[in-house]
């Protein structure tokens, strides 16, 4: 084998086998970017559906055999396991061992590696990957997940740059495009982009939900009120615990929503006219511009 | 001509030939409900650009001579339009000449006509299809687009049955799925399900808009946001006439939505896992149930 033609990683670890851990190691596998790959979680059903599907080459339960050996290891679990799982992790990795997450909030994650370890080790590139349905679960997963898809990795300074370089040909070698970031403007951006719409999807549907004629009433929702509310069908576990990680930058945003949408109210118990059409006007043209269809 | 081929209307008039009007004056065509459409507006260029289209057989610019000689009349204009199109055809039509709307409020059209014509006319159905793309115009027009989708009709105990039904065939012959609804009840419903979260979407990218990183936030909107927000590419001018047609009912829920809004911001503010968990897992179910993908 020459060099050109070496894997990026000898063995990989996946830690979490649901979406976005199984389409990292499908697209891995198709990448030919690691020789094996092993699967960890906690249920051995599921990690030996995910051998089934060939998603992964064998697994284990138990973190600590699962990431010995191991020279890249992805934690892909939600941010409510993830302090659990560095500690199940700690003093079972190879001294050279890269790790990375793909948690959607990036500040709890740094934290939770802090109380760990000490301090945040040089071979943590905390990341994340900017992808994903509103399906969940490794039947889910598909090998080009992230083809075209933005990954952010949050290195501070005292990470190793051959470990961001590791992650980085990680990802683009799934397909995505990468790009460093702040850990603390990553969390604001994706509060904003992310984890508010998910917030204002979640609570429209709970409050038609609660209303008495809520048979008759969602009878008559059309196609709008489909893709608005597609993220609301998002995984509510994983999604309460990216509230409760990134509650700061979240809060943030949603009482500035709120007041935006107090104006708004506002205008329309005035019937002032001007200012809606301003507010719309200003909303058409900016999504016009930045999303396309 | 044998009585079963006989078209609904000799003559229909649909008075703005946008997206809506556009596409029921195809799907009449498509389905021979009528021998002759005749197009209605304020713009001679794009009443002759839908002519070429093969959307309308012709077009007139003045409302009285576009409503002479025809049975059957659709106003698909936006609302805060309705009230001077009833003005311009009144004492212009036909005396058996049944006329609809396709508004998308319909206790604000009813008191539009009741100013205009004193009383509620016998022959105007109000109704509502509730179908409609982001995309406006009648070049967004096509002859599909109701098919499968409700229409709402909102007569009142005034309105004579005969004209109920040829609107209700008119609908039907275009694929649609007809409802009779009380006017009121039906501001409430569509208030919920549709106007709603047009101010929702609408409030959410107006707020990312104004803020100073926007160029670089709208870079990492995914998928999901662009599903979440498609509606607020809608045209703001209809959108706003909507809001001010059905203030009442509109600023209603959105007061119920802030609140339920501000309980999920506390619950994520004092760290209420269960609480939390409990508001995405009845949302995920409901939005499962009711909406398919």
């Amino acid at each position: 084998m020459n060099i050109a033609s070496k894997p990026l990683a000898q063995r990989m670890t996946v830690i979490g086998i649901g979406l976005i851990g199984g389409s990292l190691a499908r697209a891995a596998r198709a990448a030919g970017l690691c020789n094996e790959i092993v699967g960890a979680g906690r249920s051995a059903d599921h990690l030996q559906r995910a051998v089934d599907l060939g998603v992964i080459d064998r697994y284990e339960t138990d973190l600590a055999k699962a990431v010995a050996g191991a020279d890249l290891v992805l934690l892909a679990v939600p941010l409510g396991a993830m302090k659990a799982v560095f500690e199940g992790i700690k003093g079972h990795l190879d001294a050279d061992a890269v790790v990375t997450d793909a948690g959607s909030a990036k500040a709890s994650v740094v934290e939770d590696a802090v109380e760990v370890f000490g301090a945040l080790p040089p071979n943590l590139v905390p990341g994340h990957p900017i992808a994903g349905t509103e399906n969940s679960g490794v039947e889910a997963s598909f090998a080009e997940l992230f083809q075209g898809r933005r990954v952010i990795l949050t290195p501070t300074e005292r990470t190793d740059e051959r470990a961001t370089d590791v992650v980085r040909k990680l990802w683009e070698g799934a397909g995505a495009q990468v790009t460093l970031m702040d850990v603390r403007h990553h969390d604001e951006v994706l509060a904003a982009t992310s984890h508010l719409p998910h917030v204002l999807a979640y609570t429209l549907v709970d409050t038609l939900a609660r209303m008495g004629e809520r048979d008759e009433i969602f009878q008559y929702a059309a196609g709008g009120f489909r893709d608005f509310t597609r993220i609301a069908s998002s995984d509510p576990v994983m999604w309460r615990d990216i509230c409760l990680a990134n509650h700061d930058a979240l809060l943030a945003i949603v009482e500035r929503y709120q007041e935006d949408l107090d104006a708004l109210a506002k205008a329309i118990r005035g019937s002032d006219s001007e200012r809606i059409l301003e507010i719309f006007t200003r909303a058409k043209q900016a999504r016009d511009r930045y999303c396309n269809g």
